[in-house]
């Protein structure tokens, strides 16, 4: 039932997604620019044109611990919203980690391993990630550094108890053991952090030994070409042919992976991006290069954003707060490929105590994006009659944000205006590209 | 695949259990003494000679939400164990509330709602059958009431959200909502509860109102027969038949669920429960009535016990925190029909985490008792050489106990010894029977 391959979308585009550039040159940034950070195997994976890449038999050997992931009818919602719509949701929080994110990170660490890399860092905001990585180097063997940004390290314990459990070391970032985060500690000992600091912290230990590399869970083409098992999957579950595909946009890898194959095979069908108000890079945000993080360490990416300076408000969807965008999905959606909206986070919290009364399942802040949206399209086909058929990601649980439910039941959640000026502001730093 | 009924083991034992009895007059309990608080239905699957019992299509359309459950073979354990062992998991963590709990309380609210009840009352210690039973009523239309043991409604806050998440009112219990919480608060404002205080504030309750029932979490025969799900479908999924089936036993329910349908098709085979060395109903405690509550409020019982003024030590595993046994296990074992034994605490993180780290899923502190015999056994099939074929009942995720991995992990966990002064003591204050 699981998969025997990816599915690489790009030779399937009517253009090649712009290169990322090296920012000294400006030159489109090669393989060997790459090297000290990944793996080859990742690096080709990268940039293949290959519209298939096989799944290795150790990487289906761990995905078999939750997979295939359930595709379920959302009965008791449709029941609930009084809508003649079908609801599917393909829901990934069984896996270890609680949500999609082990779909990459376990063939992430499994060619690191396969290549003799002995030890893997990386940056995690709210956890989500590094517990994945955490797990998936579990399963290797391999050694695992994570940084984790100083406000999510003391608010939230039990994602960091997570990764602990899995064998990673986890440091609170800005951390005395990098350059990087020393010079920050000097400036102000009471650094919180950001997930910019905490690249630059990982990215740095990656850089020093040749054992060790870097490993990023969303935004980059081989990370997206992973989660597309969940697209597959669903492709053969689902008993009818949808009308909309509904999923959230952070870096992009959740949507793009129940997406893509969609694509494939009915590409008629309407696909739509759900962002939140306080992060709107497709609708609010540039095309345009910009750097990958706040710092300005990564190369240039072609891609939606607010702006590498741009710090979104503090919703509790943390995966959702990055500036920056998938540049794969920034240059299908000016393709036209699909369409995006927003959501605020009240309405989407609503949304999610009502699936979770409904349909049982505690949802991520992250996903309940995905399920205001289509609850939403849900009523508007109970004004019109449309039968609809909607397919929507539901990418992880919410056991560990049950602090934010706390918040919006005792009605203390608030939702934040994004003034244009802020916007433009942070588009006016964006990097000269020639 | 889910199965259509529940199996009733009680016609098929040699003998039938002994009956409850009216404290009063130290006559069985009949219907009429149950019937303010529990519906017709289920009072007479408590004292059922069918072998089956039909699950309800309604019961079974919610079921289908997370049934069936995975039956995962723990490969990549087994390697790490280097055993000839053959080691296989039923994971019930996969249900909304993240334990095997929901099978039976979605039955038991399903047979209240029909009856015209509107609403339920039941106590919780750390959550896990209070947020069950809160999921459960949303799936029925019902209200639900709980009493949450103080000390975790203040130290676990992330299970009472759960339970409100899925609509419910949770009261810290002792509670100034009842006399018999109001009682204990007039004599000591600062308590902290237990659950036989709980137990107490939701029977009240649930007694003054002709449209409240109480509803309970395990120990009780239809709760067990309701938990048969388990192993139903792990008959029909295990690919060989196993030597040894293992799980956990706190009031029973878990172990009883997937033991009793392999007790039917292979009676010959060894079937082993594991309890807190804190907390040794089966192995130190003694065969008589007892109450099932700490205020002596129910019938007598007749059960391993060890006395209803016994206080377990603070283990994290609170859901194995309970002085008594199911009286049909109970009677069972002295029929000779199983074994039991029991783990420390230390040793049954070590084995939580020793199993987080090569299956990837992290065991709530109930089932790591079954773990760490499960992870023993097949150590000594390693000395032996024998390929054993061991099943074990994974019956939920820790995600909600990450503080206490964190604890362990910190080398802060201890064991408790229980001297047999302790024991005695609570024993000496067993009810006389006739």
């Amino acid at each position: 039932m699981t998969p025997s391959h990816w599915y690489n979308i790009i030779p399937d585009l009517t253009a090649p997604p712009p290169p990322p550039l090296h920012p000294a040159t400006m030159q489109p940034v090669g393989p060997d620019d790459l090297a000290p950070l990944f793996p080859m195997e990742l690096i080709g994976q990268e940039v293949s044109t290959d519209r298939f890449v096989e799944i290795p038999q150790e990487v289906l050997d761990v995905y078999r611990l939750w997979r295939p992931t359930p595709l379920i009818r959302a009965h008791r919602l449709e029941k609930a919203l009084q809508t003649p719509a079908r609801i599917y949701y393909k829901y990934e929080g069984v896996s270890p980690a609680g949500s999609h994110k082990p779909n990459t990170a376990v063939p992430q660490a499994y060619y690191n391993a396969r290549e003799g890399v002995r030890r893997l860092t990386t940056e995690t905001g709210a956890g989500q990630w590094g517990s994945s990585l955490a797990f998936a180097c579990a399963q290797f063997g391999l050694e695992c550094q994570i940084w984790m940004v100083r406000a999510s390290y003391d608010q939230k314990p039990y994602r960091r108890s997570l990764m602990q459990v899995y064998g990673a070391t986890v440091h609170a970032s800005p951390s005395p053991v990098t350059g990087a985060g020393s010079k920050i500690l000097a400036e102000n000992p009471d650094s919180t952090g950001s997930l910019g600091i905490a690249i630059s912290e990982a990215v740095e230990v990656a850089g020093q030994d040749p054992a060790t590399r870097y490993a990023l869970g969303s935004v980059l083409n081989h990370v997206l070409m992973h989660q597309t098992v969940i697209g597959e999957e669903a492709l053969k579950q689902l008993p009818e042919r949808p009308d909309l595909v509904i999923g959230c946009t952070g870096g992009g890898s959740n949507f793009a992976g129940l997406a893509f194959p969609f694509m494939r095979e009915h590409p008629d069908i309407t696909f739509r991006a759900v962002e939140p108000e306080a992060c709107p890079s497709f609708t609010r945000g540039r095309y345009a290069y910009d750097f990958g993080d706040t710092a300005g360490f990564t190369p240039l990416l072609k891609m939606h954003t607010l702006g590498h300076s741009f710090v979104p408000d503090p919703i509790h969807a943390g995966g959702l707060r990055y500036h920056g965008m998938s540049p794969l999905l920034s240059h299908m959606y000016e393709l036209g490929m699909f369409e995006a909206v927003t959501r605020s986070q009240t309405e989407c919290f609503e949304a999610g105590v009502r699936f979770a009364r409904t349909e049982g399942i505690v949802p991520a802040p992250e996903p309940t994006h995905a399920l205001a949206e289509t609850i939403a399209e849900a009523l508007r086909c109970k004004e019109t009659g449309e039968p609809k058929v909607i397919l929507t990601a539901l990418c992880g649980h919410g056991h560990f944000d049950m602090a934010a439910y706390d918040r919006y039941l005792a009605g203390e959640m608030r939702d934040f205006a994004l003034p244009q000026e802020r916007i433009d502001e942070a588009l006016s730093t964006l990097p000269v590209t020639g």
